[in-house]
């Protein structure tokens, strides 16, 4: 099965970030394995672009776990309300947008822990980012410390002393630059990363929403050319 | 939508606990909800106790969530793996058993705290126990002390100054026989409430796994006429 703290398991959702941090642990662990929540988003795109990642990437194994947020409701990332657009930097910072989902990432993080468990794997990896970040709670250093807490009061394998769960947050104190920077320099393809809160079906970028907003001049910022292709003349 | 803090959310299972968890919890709040799993139990006679028990107390709401645990695996309650009979005291005591299912009240208790979010519910209902329990970790009261430390970093509604989540276990420090006599004296009717983990069709139980003795027991030292329905003599 291998040595739980050589393995790690990476939630990778078909974005960026995810994208990012997948390559960042490429870089460190034995064996990597990816995990691809489908939870009711609106578009199918972002699981392609998660299984093609992974396929770029060579990992270990990649599941896919069928969880459907759109149950719970309100978010406008899983039910049929309008994301908004073209909101200034002030406006993306004032606050927790609608786009926020419920409980997301504690929702992901315990299902990655009980996969990992199962798995022998003691390393879970998320790629949340606490600046540029649009104000989500579950993106922050202090909620992903009490996660990992947590985790190990929970499981089995941390009780029987087996193996300890990591919450590893290799992106959390990136900017969005920075991040398109460490992601170019270990050979992420942007290109085939879908960021987009409401992408077209082919995975056109809308151009307008916050996360292609704060993509868009992540790239900028970087000096690194954007190579998102967008469904409408960027203004 | 009422006060979040006379609100309350109760995972029924359809269990001896639950139900008890939820009479508690009807003499306490307001308005009462409930929720059930359907997690890939391997009998859907459990799903059918718990709204049998919730009709009966005649919750506010009672929501069902499909979350496959299944295709996590690892546990005798979701694979085809037997379920262990017959064993002593010694050894119901002597460690985690293969019920246990990964990371599965970390998981439930996630869910609700989206679910509780979304419909401003501000205190989580669970009728884990301490004693008696079977030995699963997150059965016990640091889990839940942790859980909530979390869950009060994860929600906008807690970060925001909306409400803040309470994870309550009023069964916590109960032995089965004094939930039994608890939930008896609610007006609990424990003749719909499945414990068993491996029931038959119309819900009769074995008598022979852990739960089944651990709830016997339970009903002899509380003194209480057992009204279960047995499908074979008991030894």
């Amino acid at each position: 099965m291998g040595i739980p703290e050589k393995r790690a398991l990476v939630l990778l959702s078909g974005g960026l970030d995810s994208a990012t941090a997948l390559a960042v642990t490429m870089s460190k662990f034995d064996e990597v394995f990816a995990l691809t929540f489908k939870y009711g988003q609106r578009h199918e795109v972002e699981i392609e672009a998660a299984r093609k990642i992974a396929g770029v990437f060579g990992v270990t194994g990649h599941k896919f776990l069928h969880l459907n947020l759109r149950e719970i409701g309100g978010s406008a990332l899983t039910d049929d309300i309008e994301v908004p657009v073209n909101r200034s930097d002030v406006e993306i910072a004032g606050g927790i947008p609608i786009t926020y989902v419920p409980a997301r990432n504690a929702i992901f993080l315990t299902v990655a822990m009980g996969y990992a468990e199962v798995n022998h794997i003691a390393n879970i990896v998320i790629g949340v980012n606490s600046l540029d970040y649009s104000g989500y709670p579950d993106c922050r250093p202090e909620f992903i410390d009490a996660f990992q807490a947590m985790a190990n009061l929970a499981l089995k394998a941390t009780v029987e002393r087996e193996f300890k769960i990591k919450i590893e947050a290799p992106l959390i104190h990136l900017k969005k630059s920075e991040i398109i920077r460490t992601g170019n320099e270990l050979g992420v393809d942007f290109s085939i990363c879908i960021s987009c809160y409401d992408p077209g079906e082919n995975g056109e970028a809308c151009g307008e929403c916050d996360s292609c907003i704060l993509r868009r001049k992540g790239f900028e910022e970087a000096g690194i050319a954007d190579p998102t292709i967008y469904r409408q003349p960027v203004k």
